[in-house]
């Protein structure tokens, strides 16, 4: 009789494991497929060349947000959708106001020497000149903590912060973490002791000229003073004259804020066929800064949120849960987008649950960051081996910007994209951010581990 | 008594352990001092550009070899070896001869069509037209099997194989495995039945139009026909046109044989201080094939191995084994200098402890693979978290083409540092394989991940 248990249990244990083993197999062959289909027929690329040629720069309340909008209508339809919507949410309305013109002249007294056209762009979000130009000597300053050595010294000029991306961190957004400080708060640091604007180090360890914008923000306690990004060339240039002798720098910017406007998310939604009231996201923002084509940041993220869709349909799927393709708008200067997602799945009191965010490149994946409890890491972390064969590991950290709110709102476990970081800060915010600077295989890869680890949730649920 | 002995055992133990733990973090912290080194303050990049822009291509035989060698030769001395030779080989001495031409016409009698001149280039070691132009009509081959079917067609004419690189394979070097047999093998596998040329499809996955060479084999068997890779879109396009109707085409090419010449492996040495007589070798190879600047393949190499002697010398390492740092002559089209640097060793009856080649272009690394013993992949295996910061896995696989030798004769466990593979195959043997298609950190990031590796294996032996 206990024999006979026991055999029943071992023929239990069995066949559970022999399950267990047959899902892992089926798990395998779907995830090849779905990397056959993306790598061998994927629209991401062409996707992604309309999107930065033919829409180009694209940020919060200019014309190129309205293309930008139906171009994701269209593309998200294209794919398959059940359904395209268009979600309102207000967006600041920031415009540059024209081109920014910074020069420098070497000698504050004895001008001996020649002007410099520095090669310069105004931050996001800041205040320009005031249709004059502005004129002040320059004070070098290579951190915060210089900056208050120095503060005697400021008032009236213009600080340049020439802080450095540190090269020897080894995912360049740790360096980036580290030197964006100067970019966001550069300006009213400075302002607080007199300065009349700043000039900072673009935030890139690249190798050329090209300054990279970005959003700033003033402390309402100070002047909102002008500020400015020059390109990694002239700011060694810009740092060496300084180092030895005095000068001057005439900056005319036009930065302003118009009221807010009218934006949108636009969600595409494929309805599950067991739990439809459960929600997963995957999205990328369709925003860009004005003074590039936002290949990278984000364009790629879209045409991948794009692909999984198409990708998904192509193979015959059916997802068991609620899909969602998401692109956000307003991430760049506002976040307003994201926010409003959140907001509006709260009021309609929606089940989200995962998001995942594509928001740092089209470079090779190296994996997934996770913000989750330690117990859907641990069931995440069990799907590892399946997209190892990809390149991908799983690490804990953050989801995407967009994803955030959803996080926050709901404890919706998200995820972001992990791809290869080291080039990423060559284009990021810059006009060489085209879709040139995208490599198609890199980019329809990083669309073949989003699809797989949107599958396995699927599959699994968390 | 016994408590005694098994308290001594305890206080061994964990003295071992300490001691252990201890030696761990001084290799965690000698690695971390490797990387500040390299990524703040490499030359690697500023010598790319020198070998890339001033000395140029350098295929065997040809003044850039003689040019490069020089090169080396100057920029392993003022790294800091102890001594630096050139050893001698004799080496092959290809010429493409001049420009290569390849115009199609569409149609074989009703010349209605225009004719196209296609992007192509002559393959490496194959032999011209012969001063003279080959006009012959074309016929469309998918592959080798393909070739069987249509055997009966082919005297005559020249046949086009457009085989398609594997865009489905992951790693690229495995699509290029299965593809390349065809720019290696293609001319003599139709001339065994006629034909009278080939033309292959480029061995790429790429976006552009460059045609990309390489070194391809005649079978002593049969005439040896001129052989040319035409460009990916011209590829496309002629696949199209030869669909749907017959069409000729005209060759001019000029590749052809001189007497074998001197080339040299340019090798310095940096003597150990406790094992000297053990070697540890680093490399890349100087030579390139002439239609690019040969920048990835495999200028970076050459940079990163000197890389690593200048940031050990810097940091002020001394070896406990005789490293040596070597960039080989004739890879390419002979593997000449790599044959001789192990028939050198074998003569000297030389003991080679280790040896490492970077031949897969200057990408992020993301790792190493290595053809080693189990025992030895056991032990280099252990210390693979210290170089997990640094994004770095180690698998078992193969050693680089120049150490091969090396590996066969003295049974030498090598490795391969292994680069991020998805963009290698747009500039392979290509003309946009120039010096602005490496990334500064991607590159340096190569040299820290080798230094690291070199510092291990001289520490601890294998």
């Amino acid at each position: 009789m206990r024999s006979c248990i026991l055999k029943k249990l071992v023929y239990c244990c069995c066949l559970l494991f022999q399950t267990g083993l047959q899902a892992q197999e089926n798990d395998s062959l779907m995830i090849r497929k779905i990397a056959d289909e993306i790598l061998q027929h994927a629209t991401a690329y062409d996707n992604l060349r309309v999107l930065t040629k033919q829409v180009g720069a694209r940020l919060a309340g200019s014309p190129g947000m309205v293309k930008a909008e139906k171009w994701g209508y269209a593309g998200l339809q294209k794919a398959g959708a059940d359904t395209v919507w268009l979600q309102a949410c207000q967006v600041p309305h920031w415009e540059r106001g024209g081109r920014d013109e910074v020069r420098f002249q070497p000698g504050e007294k004895n001008q001996q020497h020649k002007s410099k056209i520095l090669s310069a762009v105004a931050l996001g979000n800041s205040l320009g000149t005031g249709n004059k130009t502005l004129t002040a000597p320059v004070i070098l300053v290579n951190s915060f903590e210089d900056l208050e050595k120095k503060s005697a010294l400021v008032k009236g000029k213009i600080v340049f912060f020439n802080y450095h991306f540190r090269r020897d961190l080894i995912h360049t957004f740790s360096g980036y973490g580290d030197a964006v400080r100067y970019r966001v708060q550069g300006a009213s640091a400075a302002a607080k002791y007199g300065a009349v604007a700043v000039m900072i180090r673009s935030i890139s360890h690249g190798e050329n000229n090209f300054p990279h914008t970005g959003s700033m923000h003033y402390d309402e306690a100070y002047p909102k003073i002008p500020a400015v990004a020059i390109g990694l060339r002239d700011a060694d240039w810009l740092n060496k004259v300084l180092q030895e002798k005095e000068g001057i720098a005439t900056l005319k910017t036009n930065g302003y804020f118009k009221p807010d406007t009218t934006g949108h998310n636009v969600i595409a939604e494929w309805k599950g066929s067991l739990f439809p009231e459960q929600i997963i996201t995957v999205g990328g923002h369709l925003d860009s800064w004005d003074n590039g084509e936002g290949a990278h940041d984000d364009g790629a993220g879209c045409v991948q949120t794009i692909e999984i869709l198409r990708a998904l349909k192509a193979i015959g799927y059916q997802p068991k849960r609620t899909l969602r393709f998401v692109l956000f708008a307003n991430e760049e200067n506002g976040l307003r987008g994201g926010l409003q997602y959140a907001a509006v799945a709260k009021q309609k009191n929606e089940t989200h649950l995962f998001a995942l965010e594509s928001d740092a490149g089209g470079f090779t994946p190296r994996g997934f960051t996770f913000a989750a409890s330690a117990e859907q890491f641990e069931k995440i972390k069990s799907w590892e081996p399946l997209l190892k064969p990809y390149g991908s590991l799983f690490t804990p950290g953050g989801g995407g910007a967009d994803i955030g709110p959803l996080h926050h709102t709901f404890n919706t476990p998200v995820a972001e994209l992990n791809p290869d970081s080291q080039r990423y800060f060559d284009f990021h915010h810059a006009a060489n951010d085209v879709f040139e600077a995208v490599n198609r295989r890199e980019l329809e890869l990083g669309a073949v581990h989003m699809a797989a680890l949107i599958y396995l949730v699927d599959q699994y649920g968390l």
